[in-house]
Formats: C-alpha cells, sequence, structure tokens
C-alpha cells in the first residue's frame, strides 16, 4: 500500500510550488528542442490529403460523442489515405508555427511542448504497402521506416497477446520525447506528458468514429518489445500508447 | 537529471510485464469500489438536460477540431443549463450501466474503471446560483455543495494567480479517486489514470468549442490549496486537473 500511496503522488501538481527554486534548461538558456524528430532528407516524403481538402469528418460531435465505444473488431476493409490523413491531423496536425520551433496543434499540449511522435504500422491502408512509417506533422506527411515481417505477430506479442493489436487497418503507436517538455517544465513535466497523450488519443477515438471506425487504446504493452519493434532507444524516446484503429461492421 | 530519468519511467508500461505476479484487491475478492462518490441522499438532486433533448453540439467534428484553440479570454455570458448539461454528459456521462458498478460512459478510462469526479464551480450558469457543486453521473443531475465567499478570487489564489481560472463561467475541477482504478490494476494504475484524465479533457475542448466557448486546461494549481478549496482529503481523492469554461467573443 505504501508503494500505491508513492504512486500517486505522481498525479498531483505539488512540485508546481516550488518551479521557482528549479533552473530548467529553458531558464539557463539552452536551445529549444526540435517539434519534430529530423529524418533524413533524401527519403521521399509520401503526401497525405491537406486539411484544406477533407472530405470526412462531417459527423455533428454530439453524435459522435454518443456512438464513441471501445472497439476491438474491426472489418477486412482499408482505409483510405484521406480518412488516414484525418486521422493524422485530428491527432497531431500543425494549425500554427510561431519561431520556428513552437506548434500550435489540433490538440493542446503543457506548454505547446508536444513530446510526441507518431508511429504507425500500416496494415490495411490504400496506396501504402505494409510496414512501418512515421507522420511529419510539420510537412503533413508519411515517412517509410521498413517493411516488418510478421508485423502482425510481432504487435500482438508486444501487447500481451491481444490480437486487436495486429488485426486492424493501422495501429497508431506514440513515443514520447520527454526532454522536449522537461527542457521547459523539468521535474513537472512527466504528469502533463501523460495527460497529453491522453488528448490526442481521445481526438483519434472521435475521429476514428466519424469515419465509420474505432479504436481501443492499449498501455499494456511490453515497453521493451515495443520499443524495439520501432526502433527506439528507451530512454530519450519511447512508447507510451498504442492504439489500433480499424473499421467497424455497419451494423454497430 | 537522474531524477528526471526516474521520473521518465511513470510514463512507461514497464511494469505491466509484472502484472501476473500482483495480487490485486479484485483478485482477492474485495468488493469493487463504486462508480460515483456517494452523497447526502436527503439533499435535492438538480435536474440537468437530458441527452435525448440536446440541442447544441451540432458542429461537424472537422470544424469543431480546426476550431479548438487554448481559450483564456472568455466575455461575460453565462452558459445555459442545456448548454452546461452538454459539457458533463460529453465529459463523464454515463452511456450504459453493468451489473451495478460498471459503467460505460462518453470517454474511455482504462478497465472502465473511471476514477474521477468533476466538481464545478459555478460563476454564471442560467438558473444556478454561484458556488461549489459536483456533478453525478449515474444520476445525470448536479449537487450543490456550498457558497464559496470570493470564490473566484480563491480560484486565481490557488493556481498560482492565473485570473481567467477564476474569471469564466464555470471551472471544471476533476479529482481522482485512485483506488477505482489500482483495486483493479494496482501499481500499474497511475500512468492510465493521467492519461484518462486527459480523455475526459478533451471531449471538453471541443464540446466547449462547438456551443462557442472554450477551455485552456491546467495543471499548474496549488495542490492543498485546491484539495482544501473542493473539501476533499487529498489522499483518497485529490485534485488532478482544472478546466475554466466561458463563452468567447464571437469574432475569434
Amino acid at each position: 500500500m505504501d508503494e500505491l500511496k508513492e504512486r500517486r503522488e505522481f498525479l498531483k501538481s505539488t512540485l508546481w510550488a516550488k518551479r521557482r527554486d528549479v533552473q530548467t534548461d529553458q531558464k539557463k538558456g539552452l536551445p529549444q528542442p526540435l517539434p519534430e524528430k529530423p529524418y533524413d532528407e533524401e527519403i521521399e516524403l509520401i503526401n497525405l490529403v491537406s486539411p484544406e481538402n477533407f472530405t470526412v469528418g462531417d459527423m455533428p460531435l454530439r453524435e459522435v460523442i454518443s456512438r464513441r465505444r471501445s472497439r476491438r473488431k474491426f472489418t477486412d476493409e482499408p482505409l483510405t489515405l484521406e480518412e488516414l490523413s484525418f486521422l493524422l491531423w485530428s491527432t497531431q496536425g500543425v494549425r500554427e508555427i510561431f519561431e520556428g520551433r513552437v506548434t500550435f496543434r489540433t490538440v493542446p499540449s503543457a506548454g505547446a511542448r508536444h513530446p510526441f511522435e507518431t508511429y504507425l504500422a500500416i496494415h490495411k491502408v490504400e496506396g501504402l504497402k505494409s510496414g512501418l512509417y512515421r507522420y511529419l506533422p510539420l510537412e503533413h506527411a508519411l515517412i517509410f521506416l521498413r517493411e516488418i515481417e510478421d508485423m502482425a505477430k510481432k504487435l500482438i506479442d508486444a501487447s500481451f497477446h491481444q490480437r486487436f493489436v495486429g488485426e486492424c487497418a493501422v495501429t497508431f503507436i506514440w513515443t514520447a520525447i520527454p526532454y522536449r517538455t522537461e527542457w521547459r517544465y523539468a521535474f513537472t513535466s512527466h504528469k502533463v506528458i501523460a495527460i497529453d497523450v491522453g488528448h490526442v488519443c481521445q481526438n483519434l477515438y472521435l475521429a476514428a468514429e466519424s469515419i465509420g471506425g474505432g479504436t481501443c487504446a492499449v498501455a499494456a504493452y511490453h515497453q521493451e518489445k515495443m520499443d524495439a519493434f520501432l526502433g527506439v532507444d528507451g530512454e530519450d524516446e519511447f512508447t507510451i500508447y498504442v492504439a489500433p484503429v480499424g473499421k467497424i461492421p455497419s451494423s454497430e
């Protein structure tokens, strides 16, 4: 029980009262971290459908909210590239860039830090081959990272045999790059990073419902296996949340 | 830096790999905690507008998402009772009750635990006197807790002088009752509790935008002062997130 009590402290904002005593990297004048993980400039960008051209997502908010369920069974139907574009814009899309490094996005983030990267294990999306991709919010584009043999099987194994994590159209896997937030908020960062990924994922729930799809987010994944799957170091960047998305039977 | 590294562990799901070794209260057969904090049965319930009768919230999802901003300046306009009802239903509304104690709501929560209570500091809502209220999701009703002298001032003081926390139509203050989640997930609970309140708050951002309002959530509050404001013990129930809501100028 003492361990539980100690862990509850994480959910409190007690540390904010001491914030003035903390010498953050921002206060020290250290450079602001990049809002997007760099990528090989030789790599080909895969353009997505622009927000101005979206024809999906028209469902009234009230209807979307009332339809939302945890969806763990999906049809075999692929997503279209426009649908995927809409899901990505809804969850991490950039609305405005300020002074080159601060992004304002479709979702809120404490101090506009946006400490996440979005990886996609694409199983069934029209026009895209199966494999691991990363979303570039600044470019509103994808990059293809690599093919992964037995991709669905590996995802299921990395999530304690929850089959729907691999049996879907696309598995969203968010990583945290905590320094983006720590640069400004130091040791008060971690509560808000967790809350922020909840903001992001709730928009995915709603955007997915609005296109006749759904999701059910998963925190019960195997940390080391999922990080190895993505090829991230598990320290400066690590998996924080996972959300398999697919279409749902129209009768539901 | 070591302290930061240690705090990052909270954001990982490493502990899930050990979940089978943990003797949770659920596995021990202890009773499932209530999904709603009990209240004095003599108290008068204040009925809200039922979801079937909502006339607000019709804005298309795509438009709502593209409008969302962090809103810290509100007009003096009050919210209507229907608007407040819609915000409460969007954030914690109960869709289905299963076996008396499990609720399925408009927002997801790990294991359907829903470890939150919603307190409202009502400044300007039509038909309601100013004061502190609590939402009852099972009844879709409010209870009036008490009048608070200098309520706006106390809220501003409890949030390090962020004026908009008190200068709004209604301040949403969510508490966590962590045992609801711990009963099932023991020491893997706390990451998901933080994520869950992000899910809740994102629906508030969107629902508020859809009625011509907005919010900007605040994790930078004074824990002890905010808990004292609500009258919660700070241990089994404590403030986790705060969101002031109001109408915004129509030009924005």
